[in-house]
């Protein structure tokens, strides 16, 4: 049975994962492919450091260069994450005429033009399924099998982390900063989280999955992007008793010939499907004109989820070789992506529902102040809820308003008005609500 | 750029769709394909009724045979359901050397092993994406993005007929018969109703799913089948009080090398992702070993989510012919899958709980007669619900209990037992519990 040469770079948690799967599973995948997968050559960072899988017949190697310039290697799998080297290892590899596997969503997001366009010169697949949502096939039904579908929009929960502290928060009402103590302590969070509770990590897989669904090259920079560092358990308690569960949602919508792209958090329908996805999975909800609403939910990170996905592209690389078909997707989904363009609609454009939060001192007319300033800006009310002291600990009183559909640059200008009002105190809490990519599906 | 031609038989529900999607669709299948996709011909039964679809340029006949042996035409879509003569035209077709895409899981789940293994000898490529699920792309998961792992076990809703019927004598409170005759008002049940509600078209999407994930073939009549005729509002009452909704489940587990595949209605956890996948919507819970569990919903069934799914079949298939790489993937997901051969489990030996609804006179010693018979075969009960009259027409009253896992095979016997006991009236009402799959997801 014809062997296919493979060469990892970096031995991380995810390249574990792979070479555990490459080595497990190679029976398995032999009888499914009709070849052999044989991980030839490993690159690390020390030779020194223990393992935590065992590489029987593999050349471990401090020299990624031997691994590019191996004749026997047609795929290499980068598995360093961030921007150099491995910006230069992926096009070195594709140069050198090998195929690419790469979970790398940050490098994609800020080189994917150079790097996708490089590949598709050259007739190189590049495989990134493992770059968004862990195992969920996401990229292969984007480009493949949703391809009859002009897409229409896609609402995701595609940062375990944050979904993992949301859920934590939620469930036991801890604070965001007890809730993340606990992800590090677990391994679900890093030492500096930023990446992840800022939105920077969702903002990069939506800006990913965009470009692929619409064709156009979306900026990471052009995703308007919101972390979850300011929710508290008083809002995911409002929250809940209006009958809705707060997300970090990654959004991409195309409405009239623009596309409105956005992390932020969001209130969702308590009954909605993204509502129900807990814990440390993710979920992408997809909207195909023809297919209608479709969600893949399952874990989004992880060795052996992650590896799943990276071994099911190396596969499918190795299909091609086999077949000499290499190049048979285009790895942006479209032939000439380029040709493509969409205008991005700016966040103040947006309508929606919002979620309000003043805190205001318990004095007569306040609310009649806060209710007055909406209504000038075009902003009407759908519901109130006004309580007595005691969940704040100062001498002010929560006042939470749920908002009919209103345009954010109308409901910004309201903001600055209504920060003026003397017995409005310290900043109005503003979450946008997101109800209805789901609601249908009860 | 390149034409490949279509040659399209049936032009009911999903064959309109998917002649509109062609049409419609063109431009942007161009762009990701790099090649045009032509619909030549259209076989139909007459020429004379009116279509839903315009059809401008494309040729009607009531010929088969010329669609068959148009050179021109590269891939025959077979949209007309049933055995013969889809079977005939299939094998014709792959013989012709045409490739094939159908929607037809009731000809794969019979006539599967001699369709499967034509176009393998031949070469020639078999699209079925939309035989199971609708627009999900489960075939294709499960054959090209989970490649890597051992399946363990499925749980799928995958009849929409009956989820939409269960979905409102949930929520309205309707027998199976208000229930029933309301979906074929709206046309999501058939005149005759009995492959939806008797679980055999739930039978052969399931046979055919596992076939693929367990590279063994799984005949349909190996699966054990079980409707929902006898679901009645009581007992969905009953389940709702102890945090369960009933859904008819397929559902296939690889155990210590046995296969165990079923439908049959179930209590699932009212959290469970599958308790909230309502009325139409079909869902399919998948577990790798590797992945972990993953879910995937979308619409079961109607013109355009199923077209979606044949047209990304066609696309799959234009790509292979673009690149000469036919036969890339083998239609039944191994190379050999006859090499392979699973032992399935009889249902005598399912190991699950229970809800048992009996209907007994209420008389001192019947519970203790009904207890004592299940704990003489090895069934421990893990909670009962005992309520005055009322709930029955007649004077008896209803013991609702939950057994602890017990075997399938005592549970009969217990059963049959319970039977002869003078104050038990009618027959007792045994739905099994799925809790297993789906519980960890929140």
């Amino acid at each position: 049975m014809q062997p296919i040469h493979i060469g990892l770079i970096g031995l991380g948690t995810v390249g574990t994962g792979v070479a555990q799967i490459l080595q497990e599973k190679a029976e398995l995948i032999a009888a499914r492919l009709g070849a052999r997968l044989v991980l030839k050559r490993v690159a690390v960072r020390s030779l020194e450091r223990p393992r935590g899988v065992p590489l029987a017949g593999v050349q471990l190697t401090t020299e990624v260069a031997s691994l590019l310039h191996d004749p026997d290697i047609a795929i290499i799998v980068e598995l360093i994450g961030g921007y150099e080297p491995a910006r230069t290892y992926v096009l070195d590899a594709l140069r050198q005429g090998k195929h690419v596997v790469t979970a790398n969503k940050a490098l994609l997001a800020r080189h994917g033009p150079e790097i996708f366009e490089t590949a598709r010169a050259l007739r190189r697949d590049l495989g990134f399924e493992a770059s968004v949502g862990g195992g969920i096939p996401i990229i292969r039904t984007i480009k493949e099998g949703f391809v009859a579908n002009q897409f229409l929009g896609m609402a995701c929960i595609i940062n375990g982390t944050t979904n993992y502290i949301l859920s934590r928060m939620s469930d036991q009402g801890l604070t965001f900063q007890e809730a993340l103590k606990e992800a590090q302590a677990l391994g679900y969070a890093e030492a500096d989280p930023t990446y992840d509770v800022e939105g920077i990590d969702a903002a990069q897989k939506i800006a990913l999955l965009s470009s692929l669904a619409f064709g156009a090259w979306v900026p990471q920079e052009a995703v308007y992007t919101e972390g979850i560092t300011r929710i508290t358990p008083l809002d995911i308690g409002y929250a809940r008793e209006l009958g809705y569960r707060i997300k970090l949602l990654a959004l991409a919508n195309l409405r009239q010939g623009r596309l409105d792209v956005r992390v932020h958090p969001a209130l969702v329908p308590a009954r909605s499907w993204l509502a129900n996805v807990g814990g440390v999975y993710n979920a992408i909800v997809i909207h195909g004109d023809m297919v209608g609403r479709n969600m893949l939910i399952g874990r989004g990170a992880g060795a052996l989820p992650t590896g799943s996905a990276v071994v099911g592209d190396i596969v499918d690389v190795a299909r091609n070789i086999l077949n000499n078909s290499t190049g048979r997707v285009p790895p942006q989904a479209y032939h000439t992506p380029e040709a493509r363009s969409l205008p991005l609609q700016d966040i103040g454009e947006l309508v929606c529902k919002y979620y309000l939060r003043f805190q205001v001192l318990d004095q007569p007319g306040v609310l009649a102040a806060i209710a007055g300033i909406l209504g000038q800006h075009a902003i009407s009310i759908e519901s109130v809820i006004q309580k007595g002291r005691g969940s704040a600990k100062d001498d002010t009183v929560s006042v939470v308003m749920m908002t009919h559909e209103a345009q954010e640059g109308n409901l910004r200008h309201a903001l600055a008005a209504i920060a003026a009002v003397p017995s409005v105190r310290g900043e109005t809490v503003c979450i946008r609500v997101e109800e209805t990519e789901e609601a249908e599906a009860q």
